[in-house]
């Protein structure tokens, strides 16, 4: 998928939350929550250019083309915007695992009366992937 | 579900994101994402505690007891978080619709490139629910 957005009435509306939007990452196959990232308004305009997932790293402070490291990059099927326009949901085919714990999903962990609970196989040794 | 939650290891990190944690609800029979709201510390005790989805608005700024007007509640069946511990997905059966504008889901829009697509059926007149 490539389409041209502009941060508009057309697409979500980045002068909210001081211009980083959360986006939710939907594998499009199984429907699993794969994870939440940010995006600004760059970060949009580069994945809807090339239709691969580009997020804003809040930690490290710049534009993170997910999966350039790891190989584990998201190639974006449907961009959907929620009634406010100020959350993105992405549906992806995700190539290898999501999350940097080396499992598919990052909500591998389920909250319970005993405390988190892993829920999810671990796919990946991230050793092998971050080196 | 009812479940006694901390904020501690044993559950989300509110000492992140100033308090205030994204919290994805999912419909937990067709995997539907339906919204992105915020939780607080006392929104998640408190749902924990009720089984009940209870958000923190930021526009009203005080603790939202989703569905309290509309009826449209959401009972929780189950809470994860992510591996950051600072995102959190409920598993949720929705009754009536999530959005305020009728919709079962909030992302009733796609983004085109020629602009926001309309892509649900809105269920509820909004006139009806809020009075």
């Amino acid at each position: 998928m490539t389409t041209e957005c502009e941060s508009s009435e057309k697409g979500p509306d980045f002068n909210k939350n001081n211009g980083l939007l959360p986006v939710i990452a939907q594998d499009s196959k199984t429907h699993q929550i794969l994870m939440l990232a940010y995006m600004n308004e760059e970060a949009f305009r580069e994945t809807c250019e090339t239709g691969t997932a580009v997020y804003y790293s809040r930690s490290r402070q710049q534009i993170w083309r997910k999966g350039e490291e790891s190989g584990h990059v998201q190639k974006v099927e449907k961009i959907c915007v929620d009634c406010d326009r100020d959350t993105i949901l992405l549906s992806v085919q995700q190539q290898g695992v999501a999350c940097h714990e080396g499992y598919r999903s990052c909500f591998f962990r389920e909250v319970t009366t005993e405390g988190l609970r892993v829920i999810a196989e671990r796919i990946v040794n991230p050793a092998d992937v971050y080196k």
